[in-house]
């Protein structure tokens, strides 16, 4: 099934069920208000918003409604934990030894953005990259948990846009808040391209309307996602709705393009000396999102637009006469 | 007023009101059910329970039940957000410039745990420490706020024990979960301890019975409160439940001994070129708390023991002869 949260005015939101093809949702206030709330008891939850989601992509949900993911906050608009990984070869070092130590770090995970989010920041010259990546979402994980274990503990995958200022800065400084896509998804919407814990599919980011990278989210992953929550629940159990990102998606080879500014800098440094590829400005623009083997989005687009702090958009200048 | 989070099985806990001397407290469910609740919305939420507070140091509280600190989970048993800082001068160098930067990380907030939690820990290899710290909870603050409109955001102080390993380690793996004390405290309930947004008070800590420490949490507090949270939400927003600690507290004089085993071991280093005070061991105590001037428990204490990983307590062998 695919859930979502609807923007209600409330700091947890409304959740929804959308229907496999991202066209209709359902409120899902009969079973669970928030996805926090479902998390919290999923083996009661789950099934009830399975049948709910049946009933939708049947065409039978009562009070079904066009699904907009400009409506939706992230999945989980606040997070009790939001861990960022980074999983992928170093696309500086393709030859390199595979990073085994996926390089864990808490983030603020208090305040998650939705998948429309205007990324808002106070200045260009702090050197402002994305970080395109895969994210799940588990359930508890007990201490020190096997990667088998770990497995059956992830309940949903989702894509993360963590925004990423690479001028140096303390790590506290350099993270602004991380945006998520529309819907979150169960691994078995993902059919065979969910395998040995990896999403065999490419990740697509587009900047300023062009294509920047489509690189394969499974080719270079060093540690897959059994590992990285096991490797996440090693010092400490994690608790339901706990969030895990992967890290921008890297290929070995640069040919599929690039998953942040960074990755595209270090190959220009190592291949020719200088990175030529600027950060993002103000007025960038950027699309992130993920197409199933029959070219259909699986979580919806992360669609956001860098902005100075505090930016209002000029009024909209109406074609039509005041009456 | 004095607010607690009773364990009543759920993930969340029970929200109560807690009496003045700590010796009673009633149940808040028609007000708030949980902390997170009643900070979501305090501007309406606040007053009720102030009103519920005032009844119960009257003595005029229905339901009023005697206040068990070992029942009690921490104040947000899961936080969205949980900041550890470092606002206190470094003990290693008392004569150096005070620190500007208060270092901030953030923490697993998901998973805090009560005033009596046992520390449960893999190896005593790892060379465990505690940091017996003040932390503030605060309602939502703006990003770039000035430190007198953080200071305004400031709810709720309780007691922290930050739990760490001092092995070299990755940040990430260095920080167990952290315990807080039972109760958590309106700044008005300091009174004249609560100035320049820092707390005059000592604060004790007790190893295995023995007084280790007894610095005053004020004197050589180089960030204040109200300037941490300014500096905390300097990145990005902060929402209404976010936790920031301050660091275990130190004095530049090591007179009044030592909140942190680390800090102990940097003044025996600097003074005598070796440390002595060896880190925590299974079976150690702990015993944090914090008295006002009428020498009066603020907070109720954090009381702790170090034991291995699944560790079982042996049987309770009654003297009773059984029926």
């Amino acid at each position: 099934m695919k859930l979502a949260t609807l923007d209600d005015g409330t700091r947890d939101g409304q959740l929804i069920v959308v229907a496999r093809d991202l066209k209709t949702a359902v409120v899902a206030d009969g079973i669970a208000a928030t996805l926090q709330r479902a998390l919290d008891d999923w083996a009661f939850i789950a099934p009830q918003l399975d049948a709910l989601s049946r009933q939708l992509n049947d065409g039978k949900a009562r009070r079904s409604f066009e699904f907009l993911p400009a409506r939706c906050l992230a999945p989980l608009p606040r997070a009790f934990a939001w861990i960022a990984a980074q999983a992928y070869r170093d696309p500086a070092e393709p030859d390199g030894p595979a990073r085994k130590d996926p390089r864990l770090i808490h983030g603020g995970g208090g305040d998650l953005l939705g998948p429309c989010a205007t990324i808002e920041l106070a200045s260009e010259a702090d050197d402002i990259d994305f970080a395109a990546q895969l994210a799940v979402i588990t359930d508890d994980v007990p201490q020190g948990a096997a990667p088998d274990e770990a497995f059956q503990q992830i309940r949903l995958l989702t894509l993360a846009n963590d925004i990423a200022l690479r001028r140096p800065l303390p790590a506290f400084d350099a993270s602004p808040a991380t945006a998520f896509a529309p819907v979150a998804v169960t691994p078995d919407e993902l059919g065979e391209a969910w395998r040995d814990a990896k999403v065999h599919l490419a990740l697509r980011v587009a900047r300023n309307g062009r294509n920047v990278g489509q690189p394969d989210a499974a080719r270079d992953m060093v540690c897959n996602f059994a590992q990285l929550v096991a490797r996440a629940a090693a010092p400490r159990r994690l608790r339901a709705g706990t969030i895990v990102g992967a890290g921008a998606v890297a290929n070995r080879t640069g040919k599929k393009g690039y998953c942040a500014i960074a990755h595209q800098r270090a190959v220009e440094t190592a291949v020719d000396g200088q990175a030529v590829t600027p950060f993002l400005a103000f007025g960038d623009s950027l699309r992130i999102e993920m197409l199933d083997a029959d070219g259909k989005a699986v979580f919806g687009a992360i669609e956001q637009t860098v902005r100075p702090t505090g930016y209002v958009p000029p009024p909209v200048v109406s074609a039509e006469k005041p009456e």
